[in-house]
């Protein structure tokens, strides 16, 4: 496909999101995969999110919509509602939460059958009154109807009419999200720019960024602004030896005194998700130490990106990746008394990047279908949570990184230690750690990448420097 | 108590969260309450939030700490902790979440026991791996344990040794904290200053402020770079006629062409809620009939300030409250056709004015402890969350309104429509709705009033002017 024509497609995608074409793929995935399962006797139901008070209290917690229910409507904040797609008929049908006339009065009205059927491509809209008598018709008719654990979610009782959690359906709806449509990467495309264009204010902000707060304030600022109202998921938002902590937290220590910053931060778009890191000096210059775990960091993204098409194994650009790692370790001098062949089998390097290479990305950040094995016995591959060939249409993170974090390194045994210069890696502790992540698309001999922010960190240091130029007076506002 | 003895109180008590006090406080509550008990026989136990991963994904949601065990310990983000209270011992333990030794890799080194006992007031710290013995040893010496729910928040399975949700357990932790004390004011006090400061900037901002999600992403970034990285409750922000709809959430109308912007929101401060809202006019110039609601919603709330002070009843203020609006009706001839006293007997301002007064606010944005009627067949008082008289140490928010929703006013019953001039009635209907609310602390002989930004309609105009002539380029930062 050219790009006219595919953004003729995408053009005409972008009417409504293919819920149909999502349950029909979904059904093609479970055919082929139950046994038991045939177009006449097969249905699947699924429930939106539940709008949950917190305990003891009037408030609601935000709603999280339901990924699977989401896929096969596209609706995002609702909750109380279900969907049906009865293959036989190849009818999908939406049920609305049912209306609560005193609501009205406070909220105003809510969304109605017809426009619902204007606005998401399903064939019937019902209520979720309606649901009970549906599914009773349904069952009388011997259609089975699969569903993922309706408990999570349902308030209502439908067990006794449906069969919950079955696995083969989770397959099949995994699969089928594992390859993104036109549409998809359209959202994930414009997600993608909203997080460049957050990057890119926060780099340019250091002179009012004096806290790690103040990161985190300006990135989800202008994910606000451009109408991304949550983030995939919280940002990452750290400073000088922080940079080395891989599951910070806080976000609120003084950035006084320090050398580097790492923000891993994305906005959420229609429920698609961004994952972007980005590293940056916050003098505006990369010191010594900065600047060449930075480029090792950097080649390490390089070379698997260059590998990244359909039909390569992504265990074997994780491990590519670390002999990337280990080449530039032994030219710092940071590895030492081994050939690369002799310290990647000691695996050594796990303890300066221990996290893997990337993960799918979709509605979810740590999306469905890459199959990790958390309980694998090498240590090169036991976090890495994509575990499959590439396909074309897959979208996933591109992200190593170098950390020198003392809880890492206390782990490095006795029989590694000889490769590891000690007195070496002390002088690089204060960078705390580098990390580089951009989300990619495979596509059908190569790769697309979304994110478009730069991480060449000599353009870094200038966007950097263009705003400790203008002080605090010359702070302006990014889109 | 002088303002000098009040501000050294103060001073000692920050330097911990009273959890002790609160301890004794709850303590005293329930030995007056509950027959049964008495101080020999008598702890309490309570669970903190549990960190809950979204179904089917590996992200977790963002912990809203169960108040009533942050009441006991003044412990904001942790998950997996557990607060014990012996009464005859006067003691009070903490029981940390158990380290997970895999987990310092990623996230660095845990809260101590040795820092916490240093950072909380607290007698005694464990781990969560000691509560089975310790809950078990004072069910040995017959001591009842009274808790909150334990299964809304635990992962263990505790209920055999304790006594689950008992009522005048709660009735006691609800009687406590509605009377703050210094240190909680402090903190409130605090969360005030933020609030007012993000609503000033989001008055500044209109160059910059084209769309409804705007004002939102405005008052968020203040909030977070203040240190506030929740707000109390999802912000509101309207503009036009959607200022008339209460429980406005989309927060994404252009505001192009429309004449007036409400906005509802507070920051929150190590688990103390703000609750403020401001309306002003997006010329700059409020336009004849937003001015003329806005001094009529401006003088409900000051007459009611001025009766703030214990002893008086809550539902007292709320009527008197709707005779000020009655009256101002009167005078613009929206109401008709008869005597203030009439038209109050009608009820007929309930469709203007349909939400109660103010509420209890601390730890909750409606905080426990007001005692609302739901069921209630009075309409005014229907939707009151505070029905009671006014203490010492109480804060409330005071928040008047005055709204023109179609859906509030197509209620009006054929015998209250005489008193309503339908067509004047119309031509207020562009404005959508006025509220202003302060955040009031209940003090000796008066009151205190938290909220410091203006409610002047005029020192808005001028706030609101100087930032339009700023223009795009002017904008500055805030704090």
């Amino acid at each position: 496909m050219n790009k006219s024509e595919s953004l003729l497609i995408s053009a005409i995608n972008m009417m409504k999101y293919p819920a149909k074409a999502h349950a029909r793929n979904v059904q093609q995935h479970f055919l082929n995969k139950k046994v038991s399962a045939t177009a006449d006797n097969t249905a699947f139901f699924i429930a939106s999110a539940v709008l949950k008070q917190y305990p003891y209290c009037d408030q609601t917690a935000p709603i999280r919509q339901n990924r699977y229910f989401h896929y096969l409507t596209g609706i995002d904040q609702i909750s109380g509602a279900y969907v049906l797609y009865h293959v036989l008929k190849d009818k999908l049908t939406l049920f609305l939460p049912d209306v609560d006339a005193d609501d009205i009065m406070w909220s105003g009205l809510p969304l109605s059958p017809e426009d619902a059927l204007k606005e998401y491509d399903v064939d019937e809209v019902l209520y979720a009154k309606d649901v009970e008598n549906t599914l009773k018709s349904l069952k009388e008719k011997n259609v089975n109807i699969y569903t993922t654990d309706i408990d999570e979610y349902s308030t209502k009782p439908f067990s006794k009419d449906v069969i919950s959690g079955d696995i083969d359906f989770f397959y099949a709806l995994d699969e089928s999200r594992l390859i993104k449509d036109e549409f998809e990467v359209e959202l994930m495309r414009h997600a993608a720019i909203i997080t460049d264009n957050c990057h890119l204010a926060v780099m340019s902000a250091l002179p009012i960024e004096s806290n790690e707060t103040h990161l985190h304030a300006e990135f989800v600022y202008h994910s606000i602004r451009q109408g991304s109202k949550f983030q995939s998921y919280d940002p990452i938002c750290c400073s000088g030896p922080s940079c080395g902590t891989l599951h910070y937290v806080k976000n609120d220590d003084p950035m006084d005194g320090k050398t580097s910053v790492l923000i891993d931060a994305g906005a959420e778009w229609k429920c698609y998700a961004s994952d972007v890191t980005r590293c940056f000096p916050i003098t505006g210059k990369f010191s010594k130490e900065h600047l060449e775990i930075y480029l090792a960091v950097k080649d390490m993204q390089t070379k698997v990106m260059e590998q990244i098409k359909p039909g390569v194994l992504w265990d074997d650009l994780h491990l590519l990746s670390h002999k990337v790692l280990i080449k530039h370790f032994l030219e710092l001098g940071l590895f030492q008394n081994g050939t690369e062949e002799e310290i990647f089998d000691s695996k050594v390097s796990v303890w300066f990047y221990p996290h893997g290479l990337g993960h799918v990305l979709g509605m979810d950040t740590h999306d469905v279908g890459g199959y990790p094995n958390y309980e694998d016995e090498n240590p090169y591959l036991r976090y890495l949570r994509l575990r499959r060939k590439l396909q074309k249409g897959m979208v996933v993170t591109d992200e190593p990184g170098i950390y020198f974090s003392p809880f890492l390194i206390e782990k490095i045994t006795e029989e590694q230690k000889k490769y590891v210069n000690m007195e070496l890696v002390e002088k690089y502790m204060y960078v705390g750690g580098v990390r580089i992540e951009d989300d990619i698309l495979v596509t059908e001999d190569g790769y697309e990448n979304f994110t478009k922010i730069t991480s060449d960190p000599y353009e870094i240091e200038k966007i950097v420097q263009k705003g400790l130029n203008k002080g605090k007076g010359g702070f302006h506002v990014i889109v």
